[in-house]
């Protein structure tokens, strides 16, 4: 580890909290787990054992997931839990008031000089900060799920977030082998969820009336928009796609077509009608959603070694 | 060659006309490039040979794209260039009337079994068909660009395509290693582009707004619901995140926040400053044009390897 960060707190041992753990037990961090719930501790055990075999086949050490280590501790106390942390990384539930409280309470407890953030992935931190005494050390780190393996994390830093924490931030999350983007203005759903959402409301729309089937739409996508923009962005495509003169050809030529197009586009709701569909469709997938994911996470990993996006230490110690 | 098709010809020599070509004759098909353009032969032979090195990255072969050998030929009168045709590729204008004239000729020159199709992006075969003697022949089969590369094809029939032409379109570009998709319902903009279109429309927002810049956003993109979409489209990612309920369970939990979401999607429109924003930021892509697509076309082939998506000619013959 060439970081400050040797203790990480993860509040919340949900599934986030569970992926944000077994990342940072992964990276050499001790992890502490708070949770007020009694039972947490073989729930979080029997998730990092799940989350194990993707981390290991991303090339990283996994024992203090699989093995009971001193790296991994479970402290219900919040105080306590938060006492020696050098980064804590909550994950409570998404409710502006819970939040509030629970960064009211770390604030109090943490060391001054550690980094904060939280994984919502909705809540700005500037509401979330609005009752902190030092609000400039709150930011958001969101990540794509599942977190240990999408290397995005959008850090969204609040109004009065300081410049300095973001780039800790930045430094830190780059340190686990992620891609942070950092945001330039706060936004509800931030910038991935947004695009993600703007995308699924026009396919919700093509299967509820009957234009293609769930699955239909999912191989069209993965045969085309899916596999470019796994390579290429949104920008990027119409700039290459353009001719020559790229993206600003593109606009002249088409962008009157486009803005066209979006007014034809649906504005599909989730009735009764639509969500029996749609429901009744996702049978047809051709697996367990255990054995879909597996799947999935084996392709994930498959294109990231191919598309060199493996953590840097990953590359040049294990797979190349 | 495992199909009935030896002859294609495909009309119209601009960069779909080239692409499909390309991907024919790579594929041993004879093909004739017919276009009332002049000088169309040094052009179509110069991105023939653009397009070689990717092919033959593909594993296919290429000497008819870069060699002149006979499977290639030139023929500006439409009639004699179908008068044996297996199959026609039409690539004309974008505008209905060209397409109905072109389409009306070409069904009195074509021989009685040759298998029409149209790479129209938006017009339903059913116009373009309009005053055919024998609609039931034409279907939509629309590429993704480049066709040689993206393995997807759009079959879209019109009102009155026989379901035995959808067939034999089906079989034909699946043996043309591309992974064709039958769509249910003719609707405007097909699919695909649809999706895109929705998903851009947010993106062109969220940077007009300044959230973030054009780059950002295609980092965003690539590390997060491209390189999902590349291995799972939309329906399987929310499938797999709601827990062991999969998508039924997701629609329940978060249907009705999600709907709620869309509302807050941006409109924007291509007004001037909105275009001088966009254009501006794609001259920090850093590169030209070629050499970025060139660096795209590399990793889409290398993503292709990868998830194992090559034509299976090439899996079973070159690649493994």
């Amino acid at each position: 580890m060439d970081t400050d960060y040797n203790n990480a707190t993860v509040v919340g041992g949900g599934v986030i909290g569970i992926s944000w753990a077994a990342l940072f037990l992964a990276h050499g961090l001790h992890v502490t787990i708070t949770d007020p719930e009694p039972g947490i501790e073989p729930l979080v055990r029997a998730g990092l054992a799940e989350v194990a075999p993707t981390l290991s086949a991303l090339g990283l050490p996994t024992s203090d997931l699989t093995d009971r280590t001193d790296a991994l501790r479970f402290e219900p106390d919040l105080a306590l839990a938060v006492a020696d942390a050098d980064v804590v990384q909550e994950n409570g539930p998404e409710r502006a008031d819970l939040k509030q409280q629970l960064w009211a309470q770390i604030e109090d407890a943490a060391p001054r000089d550690a980094l904060f953030a939280s994984s919502s992935s909705g809540i700005p931190a500037t509401t979330i900060a609005a009752g902190m005494r030092q609000p400039e050390r709150l930011l958001i780190g969101h990540p794509f799920n599942p977190p240990h393996l999408v290397p995005l994390v959008e850090i969204v830093p609040g109004e009065r977030t300081s410049p300095e924490v973001v780039r800790q931030a930045v430094d830190f999350y780059q340190a686990m082998g992620k891609q942070p983007q950092v945001l330039n203005k706060e936004i509800g759903g931030f910038v991935a969820n947004r695009l993600q959402s703007a995308l699924f409301r026009e396919a919700v729309h093509l299967v509820a009336i009957g234009v293609v089937t769930e699955q239909e739409l999912d191989d069209i996508v993965t045969s085309s928009i899916g596999m470019r923009w796994a390579v290429a962005g949104p920008f990027q495509t119409f700039h290459l796609g353009g001719g020559p003169g790229g993206l600003p050809d593109f606009l002249v030529h088409l962008g009157k077509q486009l803005e066209a197009s979006w007014s034809g586009l649906g504005s599909p709701t989730f009735d009764d009608a639509t969500v029996a569909l749609l429901s009744e469709q996702a049978a047809n997938f051709g697996g367990t959603v255990e054995e879909l994911a597996a799947e999935r996470d084996a392709k994930e990993i498959a294109l990231m070694r191919a598309l060199d996006e493996l953590p840097n230490h990953v590359q040049k110690e294990s797979i190349r």
